[in-house]
């Protein structure tokens, strides 16, 4: 048995997310055709994170036990030929036994775009989060400094998420302008359910003067999602970069 | 009656081209239709350019005559509540009776975009031409510039173009590579059916290897389509600006 690891990118927009479920066509899932389709096993794969419908990814790993003869500077291509043309695989290689894409990760980085215009360019449909008002980049700037760091981050993850500790380290939040497109690149050992696009939507609050930074502190100290920015929507979501120690295996 | 000048943006992968039929959905009937809706009344639109199905534009222009009370810094807003998500209006105004998008218009930019890359990036799709190949990019630099200036370029035009005179004025025709992106911008004061895809298809044949300079030379001497490059698909292809001589009207 081979320890296979993958790393794949994909448009998120028509599927219902990562995770494979009964009705609706998931990442997962056509993953695990193709991977049926190619090997003749039933394949289970190991994702090193969920992400939800409509998020897109530039880098995601996964990985999967087979017998396959197939050599592995091959593997993308033959895997490509079976997959959707909006799941692209674009390295493989074997690993450790040992190695489990969720378990072995030691943080991710995720991008999220925002169009800052008045008028919708529809080039970016489905791949930006457009928003029309006026931001003030410099006061999201000093807002990102006091996210930043080892802190509990309850403050920032939607109900539903089920996780024993709400404590996480953000490595990073750096924001990026570019003419219209704003980017930011936030970098964590972990993140809590839609930390990100709770993240994203308080600073756009803080950057419309909605929110003020010593608003988003106290929110922070009392653990209060309500006083918080919007989730914002998944369109403008990347999984971007997935970090791991092994040797090779990043 | 008033002449009003708008300068739309689309994404043409949905749309069947520019031009208005019978049976397929395109950016002139949405747009007429969504005038219909603000207006009231039936109009005929005048565009600068009758893209291909699936051809993006960043800018194109159109005109048209109506009685409206609309103030025109508002009209574009309103249109945009009629007309479809991949369809924009960002500018609007009044311009002078004799003005035509089509026959006032002094040329045109269009941007072609490829991917140069192994593996193809998902979001990316219907958005550029992706090319696996190794490109020599000084060469292709080489060739354009003899592509450029006032020709006969009846060899990079496809049949089924009706025009009186072959004749172009290419104003520039640049290649810009940002990562695996390579773009290239060329302007002219006015294209012959598929020019540009034919172009940039001969082009990438010089920059693989398969056409040498001084081939593309000699075909452009003897009108010999058959010796170009292939007419690339419509995916990378964008009208980028349309130049007018009008003061205002750009």
């Amino acid at each position: 048995m081979k320890n296979i690891f993958l790393k794949i990118r994909y448009k998120g927009t028509n599927y219902c997310g990562f995770q494979i479920q009964q009705n609706g066509v998931t990442i997962q899932g056509e993953v695990e055709r193709a991977l049926f389709n190619l090997l003749g096993q039933q394949i289970s794969i190991i994702g090193c994170s969920r992400t939800d419908s409509g998020v897109h990814a530039n880098e995601c790993v996964v990985n999967f036990f087979c017998e396959t003869k197939i050599p592995m500077k091959s593997f993308a291509m033959a895997l490509n030929t079976k997959l959707p043309r909006d799941i692209v695989c674009f390295f493989a290689k074997d690993v450790p036994e040992d190695f489990h894409s969720r378990y072995s990760c030691k943080g991710k980085e995720y991008v999220y775009r925002i169009e800052n215009s008045r008028f919708n360019n529809p080039i970016n449909n489905d791949l930006t989060y457009r928003v029309f008002y006026n931001l003030d980049i410099q006061k999201m700037r000093q807002c990102a400094k006091i996210i930043v760091g080892k802190k509990d981050f309850v403050c920032f993850m939607s109900a539903g998420g089920q996780v024993n500790s709400t404590i996480r380290e953000i490595y990073y939040l750096k924001i990026i302008k570019n003419n219209d497109i704003i980017e930011f690149r936030i970098a964590a050992d972990g993140f809590l359910y839609n930390m990100v696009r709770i993240i994203v939507g308080t600073l756009l609050y803080v950057g419309a003067g909605k929110l003020t930074i010593d608003d988003v502190k106290k929110g922070m100290i009392n653990g209060d999602r309500t006083v918080m920015g919007i989730t914002v929507p998944p369109d403008g979501l990347y999984l971007n970069k997935v970090f791991y120690d092994e040797e090779g295996c990043g």
